[in-house]
């Protein structure tokens, strides 16, 4: 009834390795899900990998021969980076094929240039697998949630900073001890500036952003602060008010345009994205109609992404089997109706704080505080004090205050640095309450 | 581009004017997603519903002028029900339109024939609403996890169960307390039976393991146990343990065949699903490639459950508005790679137990418990044995078994009631560490 679908892989690292093996493992049930044949007809990759047996498909050393091969349907686009793969996939589009890939860098960065070119050509890319990994996380927003006005979403959505804070927290370890056990568990990068800096949540929140808001992907536009600066301690003081820190990407939409936003952030200990722990992702999303919905899972690793490559490709091959058009657009709205939503500057973006600092001990000095909050218009919800170690004439302070705009945060913040009562500099961290 | 899909909507109950609203408000990104236009070309009602202004919306007194309406594309079937419901969906099917409904009875109960009349006639069914509302599980489970062989599920997929089991906890109130609120708040039916004895979680149960595992619906093969029974002393003692009680869909596949159980589980206090509170819904599904997921949400209400009819709406909105088929197979599998899976009887299911019982409070007693379990081969895994209330001989004694199947726990749990020092029946509840 339905002709084979022809896939062809080009890297065969982590994730083309799982994906190879999943095909290969579940080949019934797939096939029988996709409702027809989906055959492996080549894999381009430099070299062999020992965590999958090729058996006798065919390899090419060249992977451009796959964006070429008259064969091949969907190419599969797992072996990162911008550059070669941009080139890569750009091949494959002309050439008409269907690419599927788990590259964020890649779709965040160049998605709009590529989702025009596919379009162009009448072939799909779809990149599932490029968020919160085996999570079908695009596909709900792209299609499980379509009948909703999406309001803000919030996720943590890089694995490394989640491992990270997770046993900050569980343990007591500091950041730079934990993450150095997560380059030798082979979670973080090797360089791990794109987890622990929040590059690689921005390019995931980027495109949750485009598929919730309707607008082409604005990857400069979005903010990203790391987990670098965390301290124990600051974990702790969140425990003792009832929240636990976590590292999330943020969208919401505003009457003054979209938040695009990476910070750590206090969230109320009781909510379930503060018990998403280890290597897992999670992803909250508030739609106008469907309320609060979450979704968990494995974020990273070989088969959890590969599942989601997989997934895509199922997609692809119940309709090209039976020799039909893929008609989910890119991000989920016609490319005609996507809106250049602006972003609103973080001086303007309004959240809860956590405020630490440095005080002397003696009478005063929290009403000075007290008084350059008011000025600001903000108001505090809670304040702990710490008595003073011995010897110690200083002691630790933590404010929690009502929303405000970061412009009066800082210009608050520049004001108390500057009092004579106070040394060092206030450590601020936001404060989402995710309850809509 | 593309033309129209005309949409037409029986039933102007709770879900039916949620839909209706939901289409009407978010039309202008309900089309750009759908890319072309979704119209409501008629209702079909037996009286208006001042939850909706229908506007200048064609309205017919009589639901079978839909089904047989030249116009319409897509019914809507939002009545609920086994018998009007099912030949409104056979004439709509029969007359080559698409159904989509929120039906779980219909589904579970007629599914396979449905089906197999829609596939005759080249229309599809959708059903995303019938099981926990607005969580895309379906979708999850038909297409996101399409790469997976499906290893079990478990879901909390009633909510009026779930809010009860929620203030039995909190609030340490009755179970008869809580339901009497439940049908005040409108949560549950004005017969709760469906709710509170686990049919209606069986209905969503048969409809999640079809999808998961590739069989035809076997509705009459699920066991369902209530919640009606469970007694805030219950709620306690597990919570003493480090356990929370949930009222879980269960289905699991293993050598044996698929195991496909509603029950009150208890569940380890610190598993995102124990921390599921109120109305709200979550299903975690194990798949070998992508491990656990879980997806959480709003399983019931006006306008979570209309998400996820206009979903399915907006899904046959994009294939057919080019002139395309909808190629996703009813079931997730290909109707001949549906496999009638063995079920496994109950008593050759083996869980984790939590025994509750009353016993005389003299030496001997436990030593002999301890000789019934080892002979069944069943092994203790913690026991809690409570002080006698002042001027009574007898104490509750509160057992965590290891896996057992139920056969071994069927005949201890005779034996002990057989003894002289036990008083009452043994409560037994089964435990679940949903770890994989
Ligand atoms: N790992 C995860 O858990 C995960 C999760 C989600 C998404 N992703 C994304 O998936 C993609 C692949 O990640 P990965 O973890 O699988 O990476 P990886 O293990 O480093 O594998 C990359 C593969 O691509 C090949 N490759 C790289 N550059 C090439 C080039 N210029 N020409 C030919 N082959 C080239 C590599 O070959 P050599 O071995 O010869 O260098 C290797 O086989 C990335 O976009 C990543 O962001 C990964
Ligand atoms: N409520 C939820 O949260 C929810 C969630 C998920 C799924 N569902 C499913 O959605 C479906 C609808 O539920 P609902 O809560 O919307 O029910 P509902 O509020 O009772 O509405 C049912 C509607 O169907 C009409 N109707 C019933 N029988 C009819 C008949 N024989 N002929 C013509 N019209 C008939 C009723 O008309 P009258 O008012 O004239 O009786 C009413 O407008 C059910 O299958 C239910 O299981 C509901």
């Amino acid at each position: 009834m339905s002709k084979p679908v022809k896939v062809g892989i080009c890297g065969l690292g982590t994730v083309g390795s799982g994906t190879f093996n999943v095909l290969t493992r579940n080949a019934q049930a797939i096939n029988a899900r996709a409702q027809g044949e989906l055959e492996i007809t080549v894999v381009g990759a430099r070299r062999d990998n020992p965590a999958c047996d090729l058996g006798d498909t065919r390899v090419t050393r060249d992977i451009f021969e796959v964006a070429r091969d008259p064969e091949v349907d969907v190419l599969v686009e797992l072996i990162g980076g911008t550059t070669v793969a941009r080139d890569l996939v750009t091949e494959a589009l002309t050439n008409g094929k269907h690419v599927v890939t788990a590259n964020k860098a890649l779709i965040a960065e160049f998605g709009n240039e590529l989702f025009a070119l596919a379009e162009q050509n009448n072939v799909v890319i779809r990149y599932e697998a490029a968020v919160a990994g085996g999570i079908p996380i695009i596909k709900a927003l792209r299609e499980g949630l379509a009948g909703n006005r999406i309001e803000w979403l919030a996720g943590i959505i890089n694995g490394t900073g989640n491992f990270i804070l997770s046993e900050m927290r569980e343990k007591g370890r500091d950041f730079a001890d934990v993450l150095a056990e997560a380059q030798a568990l082979g979670y973080a990068e090797a360089d791990p500036t794109f987890d622990v800096e929040g590059i690689d949540a921005a390019h995931k929140l980027v495109i949750l952003a485009s598929l919730a808001f309707g607008m082409p992907l604005q990857f400069s536009s979005v903010y990203a602060e790391g987990i670098t600066r965390l301290t124990t301690q600051d974990v702790e003081y969140a425990e003792e008010l009832g929240y636990r820190i976590k590292h999330l990407g943020v969208a919401k939409q505003s009457d003054e345009g979209v938040e695009l936003r990476v910070h750590p952030t206090l969230i109320p200990e009781s909510r379930l994205l503060a018990n998403v722990n280890g290597v897992k992702n999670a992803v909250l999303v508030e739609g106008d109609a469907v309320g609060p919905t979450l979704y968990y899972g494995a974020g990273a690793g070989a088969e959890p992404t590969a599942s989601a490559v997989v997934a895509d490709i199922v997609d692809l091959a119940r309709e090209l089997g039976a020799g039909q058009q893929c008609r989910v657009p890119a991000l989920g709205f016609a490319t005609d109706a996507l809106q250049d939503l602006p972003i609103v500057p973080m001086e303007r973006v309004s959240t809860a704080w956590y405020l630490r600092m440095e005080a002397e001990d003696k009478p005063g000095v929290l009403s000075q505080i007290a008084s350059i909050f008011s000025d600001q218009g903000i108001s505090i919800e809670a304040l702990i004090q710490k008595a003073p170690a011995a010897g110690e004439t200083r002691v630790p302070l933590i404010l929690l205050t009502n929303k405000a705009v970061q412009g009066n945060v800082d210009r608050a913040v520049a004001s108390i640095e500057g009092l004579d009562t106070i040394s060092g500099e206030v450590t601020r961290i936001r404060v989402e309450a995710l309850d809509g």
